[in-house]
């Protein structure tokens, strides 16, 4: 019999797939390599990154505390108790190993359980950081990062989200007893959403709307809002303190072990001391308010947490294609259609799934994406430095642009990230649909990423707004220096130059030059660009009328970053050329991507007649080519992104093929399965009874 | 204080959102109407169904058994415990009001929880029905209707999904015993994700390999895959019987009420009389093997359940659209860019969400879908009983047209409602991440539609091949009146004779004639017909080649079939003709879907040289203009279509539009806020005690 003899349920020794083992079939799939997976991980995440992975991947994937292989059975209240020890554990082990802040990012990456401290760890500590002042950091600071007070950061509200400026919570200055008191004035003011604040914080930062007097008359004038500290708990007994209202606001489609809560402040009252005054004052006499100076990093702030997104959707795309790739190459079904016979008169056996071209179609997707998206994070990285440094010489000029942007590749990146993983999860038939698999939670999880930091198709306003302006300012003066500065003034440049521009392609082998690729997303974010501007300036029609314009306009705009970067490293990345067999395929992956991509876009490229319907057959038939031509690499290219089983948890997606077992094994682990059940229909009774232990086969 | 005095967090009595309530702007929305919504629900429904629905409702929805308010918070075995007392209750409540097949399932389609005897209630009963001889009735189905065995249907393997042929499992037959030996050769073999196999059934109709023993020599030969009736339980103790290893194969992404199960048969005897006989046989003396004659109504049966799925779709559109409509009327977010202050010099007030357009781009369509699936519906249960009848005849003609029109349909509707919700969830912002909504669960519970009977990906193949065929046909003789048989064979002929034919439209007004639409789909599928089949049967490309051109031709036919329902009915529908303004709303909804699914595979209606860029512009517009068109009637709309909030399910989409006090009670509801945790960094404990009650607020 099986070891494991704690499972309800168990099966005979030895009894294993019919046919090719996956195992066995993974390693076909791995002598195929044209390249050296080993190499191109190398050269995608850097040395340093890979040895403090193989250094802190033994740690995390033997603790207790971070196993995964229960989470799936549990429900959500033992997933938050989960959570909440994973996040205790983390402290530890940070403490007892020395870990630095990048260890613990890395070691998070891997564990991939976000939980009760989420927040306190990231916007909690964040804030405290960049806005207190000294005696703040003393006061607050230090002992958050001793974990001696618990945090959560407190601004949306049940009724408002995105719209900042519309909270409704207020924090009003009364001078008399220099305290601020906090107030929900009505239900849609409720705090909500906030990570952490359910069951597990002893302090919020909350934002509020300032209300201080008005010098003349002592009138209250409302200020905007701002961020205060507000204690919640007794940090001891956990005992809420009086006026506080909190809780959980109950499951979510995924972020069980976070505990998002809700909070209602009955005139709370807080010391002057707790509102955090790095950039404005509130005089504590007389409560005279002095306004911020304009917060000139928060652009950069933001840029960066979405160089993060990017980077972050990379990951998500690498390890939904490394799941779905793996399992289509172990599983077959149907033999080929116009495959012979065997020479002895049998049928052909099964073929893999990821022999079918509408499979590769789906899956292989999200794996080039994967690459695209890579390079742009890390473009994205070297512009935020770039925009830091010049910001500190008092130059301004490079923060639009990389700003703008920002949000559209914010929009975008999350938006292909999500589709892909559910792309991912349908290619894997009937059991991608189990837990198992790992994609369907991993989509749960991944979803809020379209709707947090700026939601995905709002946010694309601002991209719009930056590319009006541009070309507005290239319009009125096409020769200025200013719009020489980056790469979209230069191609809204070009394009007003030349609108009419035609693709200059006219054989499958003109498509291996990726300037053309290049110039052919430059010239459609242009055209958009050009088409919604005259209905916005010359028609003056409404921006509620053009939101959809813009959208475009934004995805195109992303989408030209995209293929240039990813081209620009084909072209002049000197570490890539010195590596021909890792360069050979990223050049298809390249290739695939765009093609892809421009295929998938093509009726805005064929609506501008920069396309020709001749030249779009043609770009479509490249794209089923180079599926084709992906197809024995497509093994290799996954284990390049080196996604460790333990952050996979896939059954599915396990680097050494044994998916049917994984199988067997998670079904044995349900524990329903300790359990009969009474399906008499007149009896209320549920259950009959414990199963016997061991069932059938050997005792035959 | 609230009257619900049993939640451990209670919020202040009259503690209401701050603004305009929910039921007052969904109050506003509904005078707007420009027709009877009433009216509109009797011409989609009929009276019958709705008299059916209106008397069933109050029963179901005052069930304690059939309560929906708890489900998100229970572990997923109390969600089986929870479903299988649903089971019970339902069958109870059918003998108690003598309820009929019709009044169960419209019982079922408002529970909507799909449990433990699911399978038990569709394919074993149907397998049972039609499969078994006289004797058999008596034996199985007899007592299976009574409930007094409980059984599943167990067809897919954890190996053999899709290809039935393939099936591992074995039914070997023995003579001198005059019994059947099933087996389970390997782990692939497992029958596997089995609805009610796990814990509940009793009983299986297992399909296996059948081997018979061959005349000559005695050699066993194998029959293919035939149904068998396997004992599993004991009916009384619940155990298992010998032989049997049984279990669930544990957590989904959905269906957390099924028990979807697994089992090995390690040489399980069953008597000869298990056999289900009606169309083969196994002689019991020797065991000679009769073929059964060609199931003729098996196409029949696939083309009943694809009408089924395909009417499903068209309610799950419309309860999505339902919810994110509602909800986008009662969230207001930002002011309008363009919107004046006000007179008195304050801001503009909050517009609602569903004022902005890029969100009614994402809403409105699976609105506008969802009508075009009921015309669809209904036109394949017309062509179903049409050629039902022309069968019973011996006219097999309807046949062909008519399956292969089914498989694209359900390929096509699945692919569009399972998008469609989450389109929709994501138009709720943050709070459509919340289970509260109803959409998150029920996008995981839909999704197994898009891979079961057919996944929507493969079973394109089918509408391919018959495509392929009818205009190999037309091409060797056009004039043959088997060209002129049904809707694709002249669809395919009028491209034949020519295939340069233009879109004729070029102002606005010239898309209100909705023959403008029929034609330019027709065109579109046969174009990709003749594209693919030139390089199937000229270039000689293989069958693997060809399969993402055969999905787009399939997603083509079944569009064009889409646009062709709907727009008969606009033209020629006498009821429809009958309700004036019903027709014109109609009307609308018609214009927009063919707008908006024109514009969305414009690259290929370009690529054929059919639209011209410029008439590809005028349909973009034109869509942006029937989005504004509908909005003023999106409430309207979704009234019609009645969905009760029973059904519904989500503090979002409530009649009411009381959504924010719904989110607060849900957030109520939640267990975890009954204690209090311990986040103290080196104690192991993590709870430290219960909460105290009610907090704050009055104690102040």
């Amino acid at each position: 019999m099986s070891s494991s003899d704690h499972l309800p349920v168990q099966i005979p020794d030895g009894f294993a797939p019919l046919g090719t083992s996956g195992t066995r079939l993974l390693e076909i799939e791995r002598a195929k390599a044209s390249f050296s997976p080993a190499e191109l991980r190398e050269y995608i995440y850097g040395n340093e990154y890979l040895e403090r992975q193989s250094r802190i991947l033994p740690i995390v994937e033997n603790e207790p505390a971070f196993d995964k292989s229960q989470i799936h059975y549990m429900s959500r209240g033992d997933k938050y108790r989960h959570g909440l020890r994973k996040d205790k554990r983390m402290v530890q082990l940070t403490r007892e190993h020395g870990w630095s802040a990048e260890d613990v990012k890395v070691a998070e990456e891997l564990v991939d359980m976000p939980a009760a401290f989420g927040l306190h760890n990231s916007m909690f500590l964040k804030t405290l950081r960049s806005q207190s002042n000294d005696e703040q950091q003393e006061l607050f600071t230090k002992p958050a990062e001793n974990f001696e007070i618990i945090g959560c950061y407190a601004q949306t509200e049940l009724g408002h989200g995105s719209n900042v400026q519309g909270l409704e919570t207020t924090a009003t200055y009364r001078p008399e007893t220099k305290s601020f008191i906090i107030n929900t004035p009505g239900m849609s003011s409720m705090k909500w959403w906030i990570g952490g604040l359910g069951r597990t914080a002893d302090h919020a930062v909350v934002m509020a709307q300032l209300y201080t007097p008005d010098g003349k008359d002592g009138k209250l004038v409302k200020r905007g809002p701002f961020p205060f500290v507000v204690p919640l708990r007794d940090r001891k007994t956990r005992e809420l303190l009086p006026g506080r209202t909190v809780m959980d606001i109950g499951p979510k489609a995924g972020y069980p072990m976070t505990d998002n809560g809700t909070a209602i402040f009955n005139n709370v009252e807080i010391p002057h001391i707790n509102f955090l005054a790095k950039f404005a004052n509130v005089d504590p006499e007389s409560g005279r308010f002095t306004a911020p100076k304009h917060d000139k990093v928060a652009y950069g702030t933001m840029t960066f947490i979405r160089a993060n997104i990017v980077q972050q959707a990379r990951m998500i795309l690498a390890r939904s294609a490394t799941v779905a790739i793996r399992y289509c190459a172990v599983r077959r079904q149907f033999a080929d259609r116009d495959a012979p016979q065997t020479d002895d008169g049998r049928k052909p056996s099964e073929s893999q799934v990821l022999n079918y071209l509408l499979v590769q179609a789906r899956i292989f997707p999200p794996l080039v994406q994967a690459f695209a998206l890579h390079y742009t994070g890390r473009a994205m990285m070297t512009a935020y430095n770039a925009s830091q440094a010049a910001l500190e010489e008092g130059d301004f000029s490079l923060l639009a642009d990389v700003h703008a942007s920002s949000s559209g590749l914010k929009s975008l990146s999350t938006i292909m990230a999500s589709n892909a993983i559910e792309e991912c999860r349908r290619a894997c038939g009937g059991h991608g649909y189990s837990l198992s698999g790992g994609l369907a939670s991993l989509y749960a999880d991944y979803l809020p990423q379209v709707t947090w930091e700026g939601d995905s198709y709002m946010i694309s306003q601002q991209t719009g707004r930056y590319l009006f302006k541009t070309m507005r300012s290239v319009l009125a003066d096409r020769n200025s220096p200013a719009n020489k500065a980056n790469d979209t003034a230069q191609y809204i440049t070009r394009y007003v130059d030349n609108p009419n521009a035609k693709a200059p392609f006219k054989y499958a082998g003109d498509l291996s030059d990726p300037q053309i690729f290049v110039d052919a997303f430059a010239h459609r974010a242009a055209y958009l660009t050009a088409t919604a501007l005259r209905k916005r300036d010359i028609e003056k029609r409404t921006w509620n009328d053009l939101l959809i314009d813009i959208f475009r306009m934004s995805t195109a705009h992303s989408q030209f970053i995209l293929v240039n970067n990813f081209a620009q490293a084909i072209m002049h990345d000197e570490e890539l050329a010195s590596k021909p067999a890792v360069h050979r395929i990223m050049t298809t992956c390249f290739e695939l991507f765009a093609c892809y991509t421009m295929d998938t876009e093509a009726s805005e490229f064929l609506s501008s007649g920069y396309l020709q319907p001749k030249q779009h057959e043609l770009l479509r038939s490249r794209t089923h080519a180079l599926l084709a031509e992906l197809r024995p690499q497509a093994v290799p290219l996954v284990d390049a992104w080196g996604c460790p089983d333990y952050l996979l948890n896939s059954a599915l997606g396990r680097a050494d093929g044994n998916v049917y077992p994984a199988l067997v094994r998670f079904a044995q682990g349900e524990p329903l399965n300790e359990t009969r059940f009474n399906v008499a229909i007149d009896e209320d009774e549920l259950e009959v009874g414990k199963e016997q232990g061991v069932r059938a086969w050997t005792k035959l």
